[in-house]
């Protein structure tokens, strides 16, 4: 590349972008880590964007209408950095800056959204941003069509670099935007052909190009040095109804020693070749400064939008108080206030009919009284509707014909649907949930940890939650996965034990502002077992006494879902023995984990009882409350699964696994 | 579709196929569970193949030199044991195909390769037969450069649907396959537009064809149940240099009431209809009856590669003893003598020097040694090749023009790469090795499991395993994957204080034949913590006492990795105030739960001592070690991570989370 021929063809642009340049090269040298070529090489393609097209106001990066940016190559975190201050970001600061992946500071080493309002996503592990980004478009998309074009109208930009088209959650995201023809989503693909480990080609050979055609976008190749043709590309990409993307042949780290190599990836800390690179690009000025005409630039490409968001205001201001109310409680998350009674009234008529459901049917019961008083609700499945019960009658089928529509088929796709989902709740106006199988929760655990990181609320539905789904056999049947959800920090993990339980981890999970759900829910049918109607809501105390031991209490049962009706089977057997025994229902052990001490020490009391755990998975973490909480190693044992599952009937496998009321009274004598 | 053409078109082919359509209805509706419409839309492909093509011989499903078939699309199994039960496997006979899904039937809801020779691999999770069959496809081209074409050339053969196209995984296989030319990789798409949820329209409208072109695949598009289109696709995609996939147009429950439905791709269970669909098929038999002429004709079919594998017998025979002997150690998964030796050496050597490495660094020293030694090793990395050490000096690089090259470019595709390694040793004949992150564990997961539940000896080098990793922040840094890792049955997971462990775990892991291995390694240097060199390996144990206490044992600190360091430096906090501690390393919880009682309560002796476990991970699963096998509740505490990491030095991480030797010291004095 002739960085010379760069400097001289558009002067104004290239001394623009190259503060984007310096900025990078001179964070990353500070922090002697981080990412330096891919900021330097999508310099240019991010100044157009910026300047010309992004529909943004720094000063208000809350603004519900601004178009969306996505750096879904994440690693190379410096560019959104330098962008945000230069264009004046309240947050990113030129201190922030120079702060860069230090503790404490919003530069963090890759873009982490709970840091700084403009930061529209958590990006990093590759593939989610553009995975995202669909969810971004889908949530912009249904927001348009339920509050029209002049509350929402914008786009959704992304830069993906190899890494994340390699991703197989890249192509799951590219179906479905091609799918639901996203023609508001627009790609920037950094192709520059360079991966750590050396030439793209050293490990894929892919026509990406035909690839994203395959798939129904838009597609335009360009130099992505060249500001016009970069210009030129996203007025045409604006223009299409299909998604677009724009491949940008780059050169990473251009102008540095390292240009074209993997060794541009990464961070250029050679004070000399850094020095050099910068005499390359004409860049006189010192570490982390800016000439002033050069700022003053930036921000007022920062400020370029205050006027559309004026306007924006303005119009917002003249809807009806009720609408401005209900967008705005909308992208507050918040949930509306009837979402309590119509969940007590359905937890009042379940205890009184006391049905046998499975807790995914119970679930579609719940959704059918709650999705009609939240239309901020968005439903959909990995192409397991019928089985995780997740469509309710009038949600309506979102579709390139009906962007009102509220239920998406995701289609085999349980990476790109959680993630697609994170997109939507970080968008924010709608409120996204999604099942597969339990057992796949392993197909979207990348996304299911980010929405935990990325503290967004989004709930997953995950049915078929142990052996209790029979036939199927070890495949399907998850025994780790309800620990493993468990382990991931800032997750709400719900394994109800009948209808009631359920509706109610429905109202806490959609009462989350910040902190994702997972349900996991049974294919079997299950009895009721909260015979007694309560307004209070018991799973918010995330375990509680569900049926006291009659006489001297002895034995304490501990257990979830659909082994607690094992576990009130197995009482009765003890207690027609002069065993009193406690059957403690404990569907959520984080919100059990966040009450205090007296109450916790009441469910459990200290030493004495015998306690005993069953569930239908591995005992990992049990031993927390088997004798982690005030109990007694000697005095507690567990039931449930020590290995993988098997193919057969569903009441043939808890007895060949032990699963059983009588196995559960049998360790409970044992241990007395 | 016109039945009545179909069967009077080629009548004879036709009976053929319809006895795999017949024995699928009938075990499905006798099972009242399964997937009817897959065997039924697949059986003239099939057919074809097996009849035609497929080069092995039924009576020994373990002939090295088989071509492999994989059911990607596993829910279809009924088409596998159809095809194995008419070609007279020993092990699929007709009461196993009666019993279809019930408990101990090798007949199981979806193919599970651990349970009858001939499946060779175990699907049901979508995608993940077309990424083993990548493995698969490599194993043969690095064996038949190894032995020869004598010895090693086979084809593989695949059934994949619309779900496993829709999958991520899919994309992932395909790169891979079309970068290195797997010319021996033949691939069936089920074209039968049909899912779960409804036309495969309603998800995805996906060009595959033109997809799997970009990716530099041979292509053809046939009617699937035309057998002549299908033998002369077959014939051509044999010829070509490149991986072949045909595009195989069929009907989902072809002459059923639910052809072309959704309905038809679960169980058909309703007699009537399945009467009428035998009638529209023109079989006559009762239910599970073949006619003797059908299935003689079959049983030739199985028969039919009886003169090929005996003359590779013959083959075999006239090769070199030590040729026959190697081939047959690496073909039964056997690790070499020398093995013991070569580590050894090296520990002493680390002993001797006591090095301050990353256990990723170690276990790159430890690969130096091994892989010389193990022509059967192919290790790779996810385009983290510098980061993960897993590359040396004498592998040499996998790829078109160097079929013998043992290490292998995986690209950004963790995911992949680990379904790759999974087909690889389910192939035989070589030990694959992969690194990526350990956070990325996450994209590997579905993998992962199949490996622990196929039982193949997968070897997952995971590195960068803590906050220890530094300024790349949360996204990047595990707390909950080493508890995830521990959560899956059959999976040992190995996180090494040093060098002279880490090369322990290798030796451990390579021993293994029917369990995968996680190891957990660091990014940051670690000092020798192993100073007196001992023969045993002790990791073998999975839990050792690694210093004494000195004086009255007071306290018990256990460690594991990183935090090992730690947890010395910690008691000698302590020992020099006088409180007596032991520390233990934990490299292994599994190992150590596997040994007697006596050794587990030497090394963690009964109620007395305080225990503090330190690993900067989550606590889930520490319980157990800390108060369920004999502590005390009140006695014991855990210092590390309680929530998502942050972007920052290392050290600065280890202060500002509190896990230090100063917080462990204090920790214990609280408890005593």
């Amino acid at each position: 590349m002739d960085i010379q021929e760069l400097r001289t063809r558009n002067p104004d642009h290239w001394m623009r972008a190259t503060a984007i340049r310096a900025l990078a090269l001179d964070a990353v040298a500070a922090a002697n880590s981080g990412h330096s070529g891919m900021p330097i090489g999508m310099a240019d393609v991010a100044t157009v964007l910026y300047s010309k097209h992004l529909n943004f106001d720094a000063s208000r990066p809350d603004w519900a209408d601004r178009d969306r940016f996505i750096l879904s190559a994440g690693h190379g975190s410096m560019l959104l950095y330098s962008l945000l201050y230069l264009c004046g970001d309240p947050e990113i600061t030129l201190d922030e800056v120079k702060n860069f992946r230090q503790l404490g500071a919003k530069t963090a080493g890759h873009p982490e959204n709970f840091l700084a309002k403009a930061i529209e996503t958590t990006t990093g592990p590759l593939g989610q941003g553009i995975a995202n980004s669909v969810g971004f478009a889908i949530a912009e998309e249904s927001l348009r069509a339920r509050f029209g074009k002049k509350l929402i109208d914008h786009n959704t930009y992304v830069i993906a670099g190899d890494g994340c088209l390699m991703e197989g959650v890249s192509q799951e995201a590219l179906g479905l935007a091609g799918r639901y023809e996203l023609g508001h989503l627009i790609v920037f693909w950094d192709n520059n052909d360079i991966t750590i480990d050396g030439k793209v080609s050293l490990s894929d050979r892919t026509d990406q190009v035909a690839r994203f055609k395959a798939s129904g976008w838009h597609v335009q190749e360009i130099d992505g040095h060249d500001p016009e043709a970069i210009d030129a590309a996203i007025v045409e990409a604006k223009k299409t109804s299909q998604p677009s993307m724009i491949a940008c042949k780059t050169h990473i780290a251009l102008g540095h020693a390292a240009q074209d190599t993997s060794k541009g990836h990464g961070a250029l800390t050679n004070a000399d070749q850094n020095d050099a690179a910068k005499a390359a690009w004409g860049w006189t000025s010192g570490a982390f400064d800016i000439p002033a005409e050069i700022k003053t630039w930036w921000e007022e490409v920062g400020a370029r939008g205050a006027a559309e968001r004026e306007a924006w205001e303005t119009r917002f201001a003249e809807t009806s108080a009720a609408r401005q109310k209900e967008f705005t409680r909308v992208m507050d998350g918040e949930a509306p206030k009837k979402l309590s009674a119509v969940v007590k009234a359905l937890k009042k008529q379940v205890s009184e009919t006391a049905p046998k459901v499975a807790t995914r049917k119970a679930s579609e019961m719940a959704l059918e009284v709650i999705n009609p008083i939240m239309p901020e609700t968005i439903g959909g499945s990995a192409d397991l509707t019928g089985s995780n019960n997740t469509l309710t009658g009038d949600l309506g089928v979102f579709d390139t014909d009906n962007r009102k529509g509220r239920y998406i088929y995701f289609g085999i796709r349980e990476h790109g649907m959680a993630s697609a989902m994170n997109g939507m709740g970080l968008h924010g106006g709608v409120r996204p949930y999604g099942g597969t199988f339990m057992a796949f929760t392993d197909y979207a655990r990348p996304a299911m940890r980010l929405a935990a990181l990325m503290k967004t609320p989004t709930v997953f539905v995950m049915t078929h939650d142990s052996i209790g789904l029979g036939e199927d056999g070890p495949t399907h049947q998850p025994v780790e996965h309800v620990a493993i959800s468990r382990a991931t920090p800032n997750t709400l993990v719900f394994r109800p034990a009948d209808a009631v339980e359920t509706a109610e981890a429905w109202e806490i999970a959609l009462r989350q502002t910040a902190t994702p759900s997972v349900l996991s829910l049974t294919r079997q049918g299950l009895p009721t077992v909260r015979l007694e109607h309560k307004n209070a809501n018991l799973v918010e105390k995330g375990a509680y006494v569900l049926a006291e031991a009659e006489g001297k209490r002895q034995a304490i049962l501990m257990a979830t879902g659909s082994e607690v009706a094992i576990a009130l089977a197995a009482r009765d057997l003890l207690q027609a023995e002069g065993i009193g025994t406690r059957v403690v229902s404990m569907p959520c052990w984080e919100l059990f984990e966040a009450q205090d001490e007296s109450y916790r020490r009441r469910v459990l009391p200290p030493a004495g009882p015998v306690r005993v755990a069953v569930e239908a998975g591995v005992r990992m973490g049990w031993d927390r409350w088997l004798c982690g909480e005030r109990g007694s190693a000697k005095k507690s044992g567990f039931v449930g699964m020590e290995s993988f599952g098997a193919s057969a009937p569903a009441e043939v496998l808890y007895d060949h696994f032990g699963i059983t009321a009588e196995a559960v009274a049998e360790k409970v004598k044992s241990l007395l």
